[in-house]
């Protein structure tokens, strides 16, 4: 048990004093920022204290202290909503950078940044990394009593409960705010454990403004703190000593007793932090204030560090984030984006010299490529197939629809070069949208802005936006459309691509089809909806299908591709179109490739077909095979923009071997209907035939 | 004076034996790989040997040994050529990353090399960076006589020669090969030197492979060496000893000796190096394996490092470079990728602590930077105009044209969304190009793969592309066509657009009209190419003027933005060009922005026209203000091909300030105008008057 209450508070001011002392003298006057630093302290370079009882000889100092080699580092993060998960990403990121152990990661998550996380992690496979998450909503109930100020809302409260919350077994943890980015190795952070004395808990480093002195403005009166108080952004936590010493029942009661003179906490869990040290200072180890560099409104960061090479965490606790006022601020904004825009793909490296169980789905993958072989031909297809793209699901704020029994989602994917067409997309469909978006990390940056510069998109929260991050070198079509259609909300999803821009009517009239149809009661169907195409850049939009049928008959809008690969679409049946008021039945035929709207448990697209070719002929098969309807509707359309080849296609449509691998794919694929059809796969293969062009 | 030769090589073998001793016990086994390392020696963790004067006891270690804060740390590198420019670059990168010590770089370079790192330095602006240059090929005569098989060419034997070629008060110097990527703080590999006795000149790391021992293949025959010998790719040398103990003769006699018997170097300089060192031991000092880390062929690096955090230097001394084979490949790929696509303005992070003069023009920039207003609706536009770009000119390899008096070269600028026009553009214009590309650092890897694969492009050398490094949220059009203007090489220039194709004839038309018109002796002329264009965007390409008159008789082509903005182009007069069979003269009017043939020393784009619109325009009016005859070609003709609006295009378009400012920055233009050309500018103004829509 620690000491606790009165009757010791003689004893604990004196270790308080004892404490204040050494912090001076050894922490370059992190407390007492108003002295004037002595110049050799400079040498201690953010290490922690000497050990009173080592040898610290004249000429040589003590080690400096790490963790052993490969011990496995425990750290939590409380993260709720769409753009904490984007800070978090960034954070993992840095430590990643310049980490050399093993980490476990204590993901404290609402069930918005749990979706996200979960699937990131899962994909990103990062050997040496072990997830946990704790349900959020679950915590509630523990701190929504406190009332609270702070931009961070209940969830920073959080913090507070994590000794219950986590593993019995859990020690030790590092604690992070998102808003936090390293420099350095956190195994260094992890090390200053070494230095708690029995009694010591919490580690923290002071507070980096006048905030708890009170003396900021008139009438400001902050909770009650030890001088300038700590800040809680990077705390270590000896769980294991918190839970003997009845952690809960002490910050209850101080919280408690606080809010009978206090409306609230302004500063979340912080303020309660420093009240209940104030009462027991003995709990707290200080910690060399560079590895929580404060850059918050008032900040006094400047006093902290002298040279480059003392920061080793940068805390954004500023509601302005990156657009605080630091003398430094341009180097702590240029580590930011160091790790803002790091090709995350480059952090899978291995941990050598720390052998670690490989993430889940890893060593499958790793065998299945180590089977590929390098001089087929076809080497890249393959290889791009069996690559798993990191995935960042809703990258940005995103509310699912209302569930309505025939609502329908427009599923597409598309990478930086067809950003542009997002806004005319929006206007033309005003349902909801998974959109997958193939992106580097800087390019997802940028993305991000145009959204928020753009009026028209950001005003949406109906769009989701799917990041899937590049990897190799062809472009994985099928891989990015199974991503949106696995994130679609809705029952139904209309299966369309970005260079299309659907009729103003389309979504309200494919509800009401999907209603008159039945399709909910299990109808098996897929509704047809058909294309055309302009080549002209500039070009007004059909308002009706009268209107467009005019413009057909003008010469100035064709059925798609009618000019390069009529087949893809001739079974729609355009003649019968023209003149049809009620969807009709079509039949399929090789090559066949409409844009459909069906239930969202449809089969996926074959990831087989990256790059170009084919990729959406299999998944129509595949729809006939398991017997889906074919049914045109009369006043559905879509139109083709057209666009420069982009540099997905341009790269392979003039590699001669490009032809020859999508032949040997289209094989194996049909081998494949085979096996799981059996017979009834036959026409697919007699369809194969005949010899014709490339699609 | 060094001991040297024979008296005293029983004292040095007694040495070599010591140093092999101190080797084996303090260097984790590096000089004997065989041997198994114990477990303990991991606690060094690639640092250098303790002093054996020093007080090493049990609780403490000597502390790693740092250079004095803000030492300035001197850097030599040799590199010659496009392709070594763009390694020393990713070099740099990552040197830079982990550096806090401010560095001068002496780089030893042929012209090539030298242009492009000088302009590169020079707008990269990195502060605490100090950069001379050593011309390379003054020195060649100093090796030129060596035979060498080595990849490195003549170049790799210059380190030879940097004890006479670097400042005679240059005492210390650390030499890399340009194939290195630090995962270090480079003061760590300086401090070094502290551990060199008073006879050692050179640290070295131990070769790891078996080349020396000459037991790879039968009757492989390698230079003398002392056992596994040492690998120059990372070099300490003690210039001021070198110097003293005339270095120059003592390498030559030694090359010039074992070239009686040896046909050639295969390792360049390293042979010679190790030749010296197996005849005076006592010259070096082993560093640590961990800083040279060699991915050579057959390379025995897994043998040095145990754990990722030892790693401090990676050597990619192999022709295949990345495709080397090595356990942790994949690892170093991954460190040396960061770099290579690490966006390098994010290096221009201020070394603070460390005060040191500004780069050159930094100063200044900085007050005009601090000049703007934040809150001026134009603040954008202003900031964009005062960026210094970093620029790498000839960013792949190029072959200047052989000088002719009347050749062309086309200048055009584009961003990566562009990238597939170039291939056409190279079948339409077989001449010259000077082509500046707006990227990011990943973009340029991007691109460089992009025309790697492309045989079209890959066969072209007389297409110069300059790479300007994204910064800001406009797109400088002006500033990127003059960094391709300021490029192009040959005494006339196409001012072109990358959207458009000129006509198949054009370079060869536009030579001869040059000649006819007799341009090149002094006539002051701009010749105008008129440009036409499709909406449609399939198209086949007229292939002459009668050709492109049925097709615009047609409908099918049209006068350049004929529906939106006639204005632009109407004083070339089409009417009279479609008759027209000689040159003939126009004259300025209002929001004329022609393509034109100018002599390479035309005025300059204003670089104030950033985003888009006016940028031509204001071209124009200061070739007319120069009085530039304005002269319609008969037989030329470009043709612009439809696209989507880039992003930068659609992102300012909706802006509302957008046109605000433009007015602004035109008004500016005027005054301008007005101030450098008093009353003859007065037109520009009166034609201003007229108001009009924008352009």
């Amino acid at each position: 048990m620690l000491p606790r209450g009165r009757p010791r508070a003689l004893g604990a001011a004196a270790l308080l004093l004892l404490l204040l002392l050494i912090g001076f003298f050894l922490f370059r006057g992190d407390l007492d920022y108003e002295r004037p630093r002595p110049r050799g302290a400079a040498a201690f370079d953010g290490d922690p204290p000497a050990d009173p009882g080592g040898h610290n000889g004249s000429d040589c100092i003590l080690p400096r202290p790490r963790p052993p080699k490969c011990e496995l580092l425990q750290v939590a993060i409380v993260c709720a909503g769409h753009n904490s998960s984007r800070d978090v990403i960034t954070l993992v990121k840095s430590m990643l950078f310049y980490r050399k152990n093993p980490l476990h990661l204590h993901l404290v998550t609402d069930a918005v940044a749990r979706n996200i996380l979960e699937t990131l992690f899962h994909t990103w496979m990062v050997p040496a990394v072990r997830i946990s998450f704790y349900n959020a909503d679950e915590l509630k109930p523990q701190v929504s009593w406190i009332p609270n100020k702070h931009y961070s809302g209940l969830y920073g409260l959080m913090k507070l409960v994590l000794p219950s919350a986590l593993p019995p077994d859990l020690a030790r943890v590092i604690v992070l705010d998102t808003d936090v980015t390293f420099a350095s190795n956190i195994a260094e952070l992890w090390a200053l454990f070494a230095h708690f004395s029995d009694k010591q808990v919490i580690g923290l480093v002071e507070n980096q403004s006048d905030w708890y002195l009170g003396n900021l403005w008139r009438n400001h009166r902050p909770w009650p703190a030890l001088g300038r108080g700590f800040n809680t952004g990077v705390i270590l936590l000896r769980l294991d000593r918190l839970r003997q010493a009845g952690w809960e029942q002490m910050w209850k009661l101080t919280a408690t007793r606080e809010l009978l003179t206090l409306p609230a906490t302004s500063l979340a869990d912080q303020d309660i932090f420093n009240a209940i040290i104030k009462e027991h200072p003995w709990l707290v180890q200080p910690l060399p204030c560079v590895w929580n560099v404060q850059l918050s409104d008032h900040t006094l960061a400047e006093r902290c560090y002298s040279e480059a090479s003392d920061l080793k965490v940068i805390h954004w606790n500023s509601p302005k984030k990156l657009r605080v006022k630091n003398k430094h601020v341009e180097s702590f904004r240029n580590l930011y984006l160091t790790f803002l825009e790091y090709d995350g793909n480059l952090l899978r490296r291995e941990l050598f010299g720390c052998p670690r169980p490989p993430p889940p789905g890893a060593e499958q993958l790793q065998r299945a490529l180590a089977q590929l072989d390098e001089e087929d031909a076809c080497f890249e297809f393959r290889r791009q197939q069996l690559t798993v793209h990191r995935v960042h699901i809703t990258f940005l704020p995103h509310k699912p629809p209302p569930p309505q029994p025939h609502d329908v989602t427009l599923v597409a994917q598309l990478s930086m070069d067809r950003v542009q067409m997002l806004e005319a997309l929006c206007r033309h469909w005003p349902g909801p949208m998974s959109l997958a978006l193939y992106l580097t990390d800087a390019e997802a940056q940028q993305f991000l802005r145009f959204v928020e510069t753009s009026v028209v998109l950001s005003t949406r929260q109906d769009v989701a936006y799917h990041v899937v991050y590049r990897e190799g070198p062809l472009y994985p079509i099928n891989q990015l459309r199974n991503v949106a259609l696995a994130q679609a909300l809705t029952p139904y999803v209309f299966l369309s691509d970005i260079d299309f821009l659907p009729a103003y009517s389309l979504y309200d009239y494919l509800r009401a089809s999907i209603k008159e149809l039945e399709l909910g009661s299990g109808r098996k169907a897929a509704l047809v909806v058909p294309a055309f195409e302009t080549l002209h850049y500039r070009f007004s939009f059909p308002s009706s299908k009268a209107e467009l049928l005019a413009l057909l008959d003008a010469g100035s809008l064709h059925t798609f591709r009618y000019h390069e690969w009529p087949r893809g679409h001739a079974p729609t049946d355009y003649a019968r179109w023209r003149e049809a008021q009620a969807p009709y039945h079509v039949q399929w035929a090789a090559d066949y490739e409409p844009y459909v709207v069906v239930p969202r448990d449809c089969p996926r697209y074959d990831p087989r077909f990256a790059g170009f070719g084919w990729n959406k002929v299999a998944h129509v098969v595949e729809l006939d095979a398991r017997e889906y309807e074919l049914l045109v509707l009369p006043e559905a359309f879509v139109i083709h923009l057209p666009h420069a080849p982009s540099l997905d296609i341009s790269r392979f449509r003039s590699s001669p071997t490009y032809r020859d691998c999508l032949q040997a794919l289209k094989d194996e694929f049909h081998q494949d209907l085979s096996r799981r059809y059996g017979a009834a796969a036959l026409k697919y293969l007699t369809a194969l035939q005949q010899p014709r062009g490339p699609t």
